[in-house]
C-alpha cells in the first residue's frame, strides 16, 4: 500500500511537490479551491514525468495515485506528510494549519513559505511542534534543495522524520539551525535581485546582458561548488585566509547599490518586462520549462557521474531504491528487463532532425550499463579491474526516434557462461521497437587484457535472470547477419 | 606562423589566459618578475591541458609556444593582443601600461581588473584608446565569460578587434556598455559575499551550509539561465509582469542585512577559515581544481548537446575551427577508400580512458558521410529530400583506441543496386584495425518514407567504385552474425 502525502495549495510549487511524491511512488491528495488546479497540476506533472525519470538509473517505482480532495479534512486523511504551498498571507496559512490540525495529529506539516519564519507559522496553532518550513526551489521535481527550518517549539523527532521523508523523495534537506527572515538561499537571491534591478533601472545592462553575466561565468561554478569552496580555490596554495585578506577590503568599496532600494514603479516593471520579452519571448513558458529541465538533467547527470554535489544526492537516492528494485527483480525476470529510461536530446539528432546512428548504440550502452550495475558489475566493479567488454554488435534500425521522444531500453539475456554474456537490447518508444541491438560481451581482466570468469557474486545475480529469460521466445533478430533476407 | 599574445602578470588569472591562448594555437610571451611565475603558470597549464580539450569535438590546433620574457618590452614585441593581470593597485597598472605603450602601438590592451573602471586605467596613458577591461572568471581556461568594458575614450575598432580575438580563443565577450564599479558580475558576487559573511558571523549558517544552499538549488539554475529568464518561468503563464507584481513588495522586507557591512576582523577571518577547513580541507587545492574542472566540463558538454548558453559558445567555436581541419581523400578506387581522418577526443572516452562503444559507430558515420559526399549524396542531396539510411550494422571490436589516437576510416563497397548499398567500414589506427563495421544502407525518399532508386548522377559515381571493389578480397567479418565461432 503506497504511503500518502497531502498537498495543500496547487500551483507551480504545490504541483512540483505533488509530482515528486507521485513519481517516487507515494499517493497524493491535493486540496486547492482553484477550479484550474487540476489542469495546472497536470501540466507540472507532465513536465516532471518527462524529466525526473531521466535522473534515475534505477527503474522508477510505480507512480502513486493522484486525487483531488473537496476539503482539507479529506486531503489530510491518512497522510503521513502534509505540505502547505498556499499564497504568502500569514492569516491564510494560520487558517489552513487550524483546519489541518482538526483532522490530523502528530503528522509533519511543512510549509513552502519563503516569507515567514516557522515561529510565525506556529502562532496560535493547536500543535505548533509539527509545523516547520520546508522551502523548495523551482522546479521542485528536479532541484534537490529543501530548506528545513524548525523553531524552538518544534519537535526534534518530527523534524528528523520529515527530513527522512524528503530524502525518500530524492531531496536534500538542509537543516537551517536558526530561523531568520527568508531562510538562507533567498537572502542571496534577494541581494542579487536588488542589485540587478538597479542595473536595469540605471541603464547599465539589460536583462539579457545580466543573464549572460551570470550563466557564462559564476553561475556555472555555483552549480557544483558554492561561494566559499570556490573562493577557497581562488585563494590557491596560500589558502582561505589569503583570499580573505585580499578581498576583505572590497567590502568598503562602492561595488553595489545594495544600501538603496529602487522604487518599484510601473516604469521599471515595463522596462524589465519589455527587455525580458526581447530576450526570451521567442520561447513559450512551456518551452522554456522544458529547455531548463533538460539542461538541469544534463548538469545533474554530469555531477552524478562524478558523485559530487547534487549528483551525490542522486546516487544515494538510487542506492536507496535499488534495494527495493532487487526485491522486484525476481517477480519480473521472466520478461526482458526494462532498465533504462532515456529521452532524445537535441545533441542526439542530426541536421535532419533524426536521431544519429551512434546514439542508438549510445542508448544500448546506457541500457547495458544499467543492467551491469543491476548485477553488481558497475563502476565499483570496474574500478576493481574487471569489466564486461563488448566484442560484437548487430544493430537493426526498425524505426525512427525524434527529438523529445521518451525511449526505454530493455535487456534480454540470450545465453551466458562464466566469461560470456550474449544479449538482445531493444530500444523502444512505447511499444514500438526503434532498434534492436544484439551484443556479445566478454568478461575481462582489464590489467591482463584478456577474458576471465566473472566474480561469483556477479554470476550469482546474473544466473537467475538468464534462467528466467530462457523461457522467452528467441528474438527474430538474433543470429542475423547484415543483408540477410527476412 | 602562430599569432602572438603577451601576458603581463602570471598567477592564476594570467596563467589561465596564457593557457587559453596556447591551447588555441597562439604563441604566448609572459612577463612576471615573480621567480615562481614559471612554476605557477606551468601548473595552471597542466590543469588546462587536462580540461579544455575535453570541450572540443574538433581536433585542437597544435599548441602555441610559451616563452618567458625578461621585460615588458620583450614580452609585447610582435604581440597582437596584450592582457594585463597584475595586482589590483592602480599606480602599478599605470606603470605597466606606460611601459607597454613605449614598445607597442595600436595593439589592444585588456585588463583583468575587477576593481577599476576603464577610465581609471586610461588615466595619463600615452594612448588611452586601446586600454580597456577584459575581466575573465576563474578558471579562465574553461569559463567563457569575459566582461569587455570600454570607456568613452576607447577606440570602437580596437574593442571589436579584441572581442573577435576573445571569440577566437573560445570566450564569450560580454560588452558592458556603461562603465561602473566592479562591472556587472562582481556586483552580484559582492552582494552575495556580503550577505554570506553576515550569516557566518551571526552564526546562522556555516560555510558548508551556505555552499549547499547555493549548489543544491539556484546555483544549478544559474549555470544555464540567468536571474531574469529563471523568474520569467516562475511567473508562469501570467508572465513577467505577474512575477514582478508578486515579488516586488519583498524589496521592502527585512530579507537581507545588505545595508550594513560586517566588520572584517581577525575573529571573522578565523571563523570562516576554520569552517572552510572543516568543509573542504580533505581535498588539496589541486584536487579541488580538478574536481571543479571536471564538473564544469560535464556542465558545458551537457549544454553543448543542447546548443544552449555556454554550450552554444562551444559549438560556434568548433564550427570556426572545423574549417581548418581538412579530410584528405585518397582517390585510389581499387583499394578500400580512406575517406575520413579523425582523432580520439576527450569527449570520446569514458571514465576508464577507453573510447566508448558509441564513438566507434560515430567514426563509421563520419566515414560513410564522407563517402556519400564523395559520390554526390551529401547535405545538398539530403536537402533535396533523398538520403541513404542505415538499415543494419554489424560491429566487431578488434582493438582499443585511446585518447589522442589518430584514426582513419575506410569504405569498401561489398555490393550495390539502385536502392541498396552494402559496405564494410574499417576504423584503423595506422595499420591496426580497431573495429570493422558492416553496414547496409537503403536509399530513401525521405518525404514518402520509403526506399527508392538513387539519382542517376549518384549511381554514376558509385558504380565504378563498386566495380573496382569487386576485385578486393571479401572481408572475413562480412556476413558474420553475433556469437559466430571464428
Amino acid at each position: 500500500m503506497a504511503r500518502k502525502a497531502a498537498i495543500i495549495g496547487g500551483g507551480v510549487i504545490g504541483g512540483g511537490w505533488a509530482a515528486r511524491f507521485l513519481l517516487n511512488g507515494w499517493s497524493v491528495s491535493v486540496f486547492d479551491p482553484d477550479p484550474e488546479a487540476e489542469r495546472k497540476i497536470g501540466e507540472v506533472l507532465a513536465n516532471a514525468r518527462a524529466a525526473l525519470p531521466a535522473l534515475s538509473d534505477v527503474p522508477m517505482p510505480a507512480e502513486g495515485k493522484l486525487s483531488f480532495a473537496g476539503s482539507i479534512t479529506e486531503a489530510v486523511e491518512g497522510a503521513e506528510y502534509i505540505q502547505e504551498s498556499v499564497s504568502e498571507r500569514l492569516e491564510l496559512k494560520h487558517r489552513v494549519f487550524a483546519q489541518i490540525q482538526q483532522a490530523s495529529h502528530g503528522v509533519p506539516i511543512g510549509s513552502s513559505t519563503s516569507g515567514f519564519k516557522p515561529s510565525e507559522l506556529q502562532e496560535n496553532a493547536a500543535d505548533p511542534s509539527v509545523i516547520f518550513v520546508a522551502h523548495p526551489f523551482n522546479p521542485v521535481y528536479l532541484l534537490p534543495l529543501a530548506e528545513v527550518v524548525p523553531s524552538a517549539k518544534s519537535d526534534a523527532k518530527v523534524i528528523e522524520n520529515a527530513k527522512e521523508i524528503l530524502r525518500e523523495i530524492g531531496m536534500f534537506p538542509l537543516h537551517v539551525r536558526k530561523e531568520i527572515d527568508a531562510h538562507i538561499a533567498d537572502r542571496f537571491l534577494e541581494a542579487v535581485w536588488r542589485e540587478a534591478l538597479w542595473l536595469v533601472k540605471d541603464g547599465i545592462a539589460t536583462t539579457e546582458e545580466i543573464d549572460e553575466a551570470i550563466r557564462m561565468g559564476f553561475g556555472l561554478r555555483w552549480g557544483q561548488m558554492g561561494l566559499f569552496e570556490t573562493y577557497r580555490i581562488a585563494g590557491g596554495e596560500a589558502g582561505m585566509k589569503h583570499f580573505l585578506a585580499q578581498f576583505g577590503p572590497c567590502l568598503s568599496w562602492p561595488w553595489t547599490k545594495l544600501m538603496d532600494v529602487p522604487e518599484f514603479n510601473d516604469e521599471l516593471v515595463d522596462l524589465i518586462a519589455g527587455q525580458s520579452d526581447a530576450q526570451s519571448g521567442k520561447y513559450s513558458i512551456r518551452e522554456l520549462e522544458r529547455i531548463r529541465d533538460q539542461n538541469l538533467i544534463g548538469f545533474m547527470r554530469a555531477l552524478k557521474e562524478r558523485n559530487w554535489g547534487a549528483g551525490k544526492v542522486l546516487l544515494e537516492h538510487d542506492a536507496r531504491r535499488r534495494a527495493a528494485f532487487h526485491d522486484e527483480v525476481a517477480a519480473v525476470s521472466d520478461a526482458p528487463l526494462v532498465v533504462a529510461n532515456m529521452q532524445v536530446l537535441p545533441g542526439w539528432i542530426d541536421y535532419n532532425g533524426h536521431m544519429t546512428e551512434a546514439k542508438y548504440l549510445h542508448a544500448a550502452t546506457e541500457t547495458s550499463d544499467a543492467f551491469l550495475r543491476l548485477i553488481g558489475a558497475g563502476m565499483d566493479y570496474v574500478a576493481g579491474g574487471h569489466s564486461y567488454y563488448t566484442a560484437e554488435t548487430h544493430i537493426m534500425h526498425l524505426g525512427e526516434a525524434k527529438l523529445g521522444d521518451r525511449l526505454t531500453g530493455s535487456f534480454q539475456v540470450l545465453s551466458m557462461d562464466e566469461k560470456r554474456l550474449h544479449a538482445m537490447i531493444r530500444v523502444q518508444r512505447g511499444d514500438t521497437v526503434v532498434a534492436t541491438l544484439e551484443q556479445m560481451f566478454l568478461h575481462v581482466d582489464m590489467k591482463a587484457g584478456k577474458a576471465c570468469p566473472a566474480a561469483p557474486e556477479v554470476l550469482e545475480k546474473l544466473r537467475p535472470i538468464a534462467k528466467a529469460h530462457e523461457a522467452l521466445p528467441r528474438p527474430e533478430a538474433a543470429g542475423r547477419f547484415v543483408g540477410q533476407r527476412k
